[in-house]
């Protein structure tokens, strides 16, 4: 999916709720973080050197493959909703 | 930039360096987390009413813009380590 | 509880489940900061200005009381494999 | 130093502050969060086999016992904004 076509979908769902209203700047950071605590817990007992053949396993690929999508759609919703572009922030 | 030129200087970064060797995903899932917790202490103090507000003032925006640029650098790793495509965990 | 029959009683739950060899200080951290992201996400919705009524509504309060217990445990464990005495650590 | 009597002295500081008007359990567990990203990074690049060797070398020890006093701190705060003792939580 395209970066401005994904956007265009996250905007339709969150207006739909009506969750504008809870999505200011400083909960969509608590968000983003807690997201990302959610990705660490993922990998909180594997050693380092399990980590790189653990990751493809199915089931923790699923996983890890969903929290990374939580916390990237997190962070998508806070550029849109401060004008940030992602982009930019990167270079 | 676009997605994959960035992943490409990323990819030279991190090899000239030689830190692959500490870019394992566990590592990596904890370098998103305590950027995020970065990002969370851009917002720490500023009321939920004025977090729209403070955004855009210039020295929160480029601190707030270097924050938000370091979790999806980070992010952005895990998916190359892991072979995860972010957009397709969007999805 | 006093401190040192809790420290006690979580040493026994651990040595039971013959979890000391993943409770490295590493993992220990990341424990911490796993939980601190789920104590965030009871906060994660609700306005600065409701955060003090909303706290103390039976429902609410035992979940934030179970995660401030949980980031509790795990900084206490991380005290106890690291030898930092957490009174000196707060003086 | 007891409990009790950090209590005191913690509220102390935040009194001489002015900082009650900040410290509502909200921006409070975004503290603990925040903090817990930090004591994150001391280990985001040491592997789990040398996190038990590494904790107690001098310099990272002082790092590391700062970190883990600056979130014990942030979670006694909360919970004497909260009323949620902590001894109880943890029970």
């Amino acid at each position: 999916m395209e970066y401005a076509e994904l956007l265009e979908e996250l905007r339709g769902f969150v207006r739909e709720r009506e969750w504008e209203q809870f999505h200011d700047p400083k909960n969509l950071a608590m968000l983003v973080a807690s997201e990302a605590g959610e990705l660490l817990a993922e990998y909180r007992w594997i050693p380092n050197e399990r980590a790189d053949a653990f990751s493809p396993e199915p089931e923790a690929r699923q996983r890890i493959a969903a929290e990374i999508g939580d916390v990237g759609i997190a962070l998508l919703l806070l550029c849109d909703r401060t004008g940030v572009d992602l982009a930019a922030a990167w270079a």
